[in-house]
């Protein structure tokens, strides 16, 4: 089994190691069938949706390069799960966005979950893509920490500190019995901020989110599942101006 | 007051003057304060998820020029609305969606409406937006003529017939009181399907998404209102290699 | 084009020009082709349920003399839209309420807008008819400024005051990012409360429903779109003691 | 303990001791404690939402003038519940409307229920309410037997067969497990209709809803039940020209 | 008539004449035709999922000997409904639970209602079934007292004063209109309750579960209405080991 | 990791190796670390609410007991998920049930779903329990093939057929892009029932739902997630006369 881990932003904080990915190998304990790539044309880093509309076309490319190169699934590493669904309709492996597999997947740990993700310019992203994803109902309430994207690798203390604070209004406040990380910068704490909140009495389960969709996209390898091409049919072929690197969809043999 | 209309897709049939943009002129007696660009880099025509994420970041680039030329409001010429967030966010002028100003104006006309649109692939994008935009309780179906975009123009007598077919079904079997045209190519017919489904016993407003975008366009410049900035704020100013004729946002003055 | 605007209360200071028609014309710079009628038998101004019911008969009488008188259109002039679905039995012209116009408008200006409004007794009724007419999912609260229909005009003051406090709340609170003015006799003060806002960094759309009908109103009637006749249908003719002005129904030729 | 059931219809039909009260009077075994009126300003009988409107200020006089004359609650005898919620603004007796009574019964009872009326243009009727009342997601399906309310006396039979025909597409195909009728005009035939059901083996209850809301009444009363205050204030004096006989509201010692 | 009321808890409290069944006999005026019986085997009292459904064996046990006996309806008394389901699947009798009663009572009464019920651990199966009764979008909240159920009979003073506090906020800041006691064991002081909330302005209905349970099913009894057998299907004979007394479902004669 | 498969059911066609779950573990390529006990008190089968209900004390019994073994994680073989919220209550290991996380699951691959199940009697537990998982609004219709489940095992060619002809309709006519198995007895022909559907045109990924726990069960295990403790708390000491192996709860240490 090999995943690719696509990463749709150009910030060098992420290419070079970050760890955020390291943390997902050892997660997973993969790290022998789990690489990573990033795009090269667009925007640094993703806190609202043009800079995840910006990020398509080349997260696009690069998940069509990982069904070339034999890779058997693929995990967008980013919480806006920029371009997912239109990747769907691009490949036959199975390909996963963070959101929608923490999210489904807190759904079956509690009743009601909270995002404590980054910047209030995302707020609106995580409530619309709740409605699509069919899980809104289940969405306690999305809360922010105050970082910038590229601010948390350096304050990974204030970044634990705020999730933490967050997490405990969403759970006292809100009505939330599980808490999703709401950004995948944010990867490796999870564990200590449970803990810090069962120490105030809150037991609640505390989701990575890339850690999340990684192992779910090695269950969908495993057991061959891939989504549905009633739901994301291949496009024919149609002239696409300004972005030779993807004129050959689709691919042959669909 | 100044409208420019934004077609968000490559293919020559709409850039020579076709008859939708026609008829959007003509229908909103607006044919002195319109004008009409078409993107340069994206797919011919908007048919699933993929084409419509590659319309976007040239979408968005003509959007922006259009707030530098001074034009007051803009229409993105599409039914999937490819850009609408994204494009907000960027400029202080409205933007206006076909799908979502036709779907509420429908709202405002009946209790349930239909979207008849051109193919399978794009039934999903209606439903999920639905559910963004907030009108899925009022969607009664999305049906299909089984045309694609490029065919319309083509084949307006055989794409009339089967709207009315569709339409048809979709009141007397669906439950919908009001129809909505599925794509902006199928502008200028609304009238005619109108009167034969009247004919039929079936007396229900049929809404053509171009120009409901464009009058609502409108009015929203008269009113002096806009998108909500709260909504939709404003981008920092962020590195976003290899669209570098989008790198000057956030303008000067926000 | 002629537009009606049916004051569907029977208090002087609504008929004597007050700020609020004014306004609207003014905004819709419609003074050429919009003229006002009131109700002669019905409540003073509309603050529940009772007096809504009790304001319909004769704003019905008004809106079938307006069809008669050849006008366009008509816009009920009240937030209550009182008899606005039995109206659309009765016409063919186009019959809009301000709440359901301005409800929609909001849907296509943000995610979340919030109603602010006169007194306690009428929050529930804009809740039922969030569901009615489809909006609820985006009706993030209704907050009231605690001031009586018929104390508006002469506390003008105090009353922007308390919508830019209660509006305030709606933003940070309930999470609105688009306001809705709860009344019509609030007429005019909406840019002045849009700046209030700004000025404490809330810059969102600030609706004037009265305003907002009339113009979607004018739309329609450019559109010559109307109400579905499918959705409200034509009641033939049949008895109707005690209100002789009305026994005419349904007008032949429907 | 005395009832009243009010008669929102001025159709001579309903006034002679039709059917209908008699079998609501027997239904309950309350002969004795339940008397009837009907209104004297109003529609014939109630097929839309313009008769609906208007039959509600001779409704609420008569809905007042029970209280005044000592009587404990009232049921309006019309499954629009046509003025039920100004009515319980101007009285402190439970007031009982049947649809929102058997709708709710029928919630107690299976899983789906299905409304069974008389014309199309009261069906949008039935879901609008559906929403208001909260029981919509509870709501399979509201079908027709395609019989005038003033001809379903004359045609006992048929309308009988008709039922029991909608009734069984309501299960077989809509997934109801419980009928509703959608007429109180339709009483009296509910056992008949559940036996024929039951012979086609489908075993399911039907409700008969001037019976359901004049119980539900009695159960109010002996509980000391009634409407919430709360949710619906009484309404402060104020001026109502040309209805003199409510002009009194609200009483003394509210 | 006859009702039996099971009381699914083995709690001695309980058995031996609790005020709460005196109050439910009191309240009924149906001291006549009422009977209490009490499960051997299960939990003490009923305050979690695991409590619950250890408790449903035995009161399925005693709902069918109940029909046996020739008892014509059952109310379970416990606000958890306990076996409500599968217990209408045993018998044609009427099976009343007192949460699916109180809350659909509560939607006829006004817009939106609170549970107030004893402690935390219950919160989550009120949100739960109120999904599976449909009335989830009525249910404002769900606030506790923070007494154990076998607390409440020692507790009767500081349970009401906390009855008293947690409706003042429900109607307060939760927006609920109409208050639903939490727990059957509560019954007795909603009289009380209701009284204190006006004193502080608060004019809502308090409505005591069992009781509204009981006069549900005897409402159901006179009308000779039981649930949907369509939604609750008569199971077929099969093996159950281990449950000898309830190995002779389904009964003869279904 | 040990995983532990507890049936719910009596019937030797499940203890004596069914194929079911041999499947299981064939799938999960883990017969290494997963092993199957089945309860000795309950039904013989799962097919309506009551066996459901008679299913959950052993259960219970079986998962403390496994929990107590050292087992790291608990797969419910049946898709009722009989005693899923109350054993979670009891243990902290994680609980999965196969309908919860089939699902989610389902909803991660596509936009809506169909469940094809047994027989109609279990149609309705479908429904209810996907409004307490959250996923009601992705479920596209409950079908049935109308075969017993203690039929399965002797009629697999007619089951693996009849669930092609219902798939085949719920992806047609009901809008589904993704099928799951509504019982864990028909574990083992997903793949032969992908291929059918796949030559019918229909590319729609049909998942296993026993397996699909199974696999998120190890995935769980792996990341050291459970439940939320929140959502379900560990009860307290109660006494529980006549269920004396349950009597030990809750385990000191939690």
């Amino acid at each position: 089994m090999r995943i690719r881990v696509v990463t749709p932003v150009t910030a060098s904080e992420f290419s070079e190691g970050a760890q955020a990915i390291r943390d997902i190998l050892a997660a997973a304990r993969s790290d022998d069938h789990v690489d990573h790539v990033q795009i090269e044309r667009g925007p640094a880093s993703i806190e609202n949706e043009y800079e995840e509309a910006m990020a398509v076309p080349d997260t696009l490319r690069c998940i069509v390069e990982a069904e070339r190169d034999g890779v058997d699934g693929v995990v967008i590493n980013c919480m806006g799960d920029p371009g997912l669904y239109a990747a769907r309709q691009l490949v036959s492996i199975p390909v996963v966005g963070p959101y929608q597999a923490a999210g489904h997947m807190a759904c079956t740990l509690g009743h009601r979950f909270s995002v404590v993700t980054v910047v209030d310019s995302v707020v609106p992203m995580f409530w619309d893509r709740a409605a699509v994803y069919g899980f809104r109902p289940s969405l306690a309430s999305v809360r922010v920490v105050d970082i910038a994207v590229l601010d948390l690798e350096a304050n990974r203390d204030r970044m634990t500190d705020r999730i933490v604070e967050e997490a405990t209004v969403a759970v006292r406040e809100d009505g939330a019995d599980t808490i999703v990380f709401g950004c995948t910068g944010m990867a490796g704490v999870a564990q200590r901020v449970a803990e810090r909140l069962s120490a105030r009495g809150l037991d609640v389960p505390v989701i990575d989110p890339a850690p999340a969709a990684l192992k779910l996209c090695e269950l969908l390898v495993e057991m061959r599942w891939s989504q549905s091409r009633r739901a994301f049919p291949t496009p024919g072929p149609k002239a696409m101006p300004g972005y030779p690197d993807l004129v050959a969809f689709p691919r042959a043999g669909r």
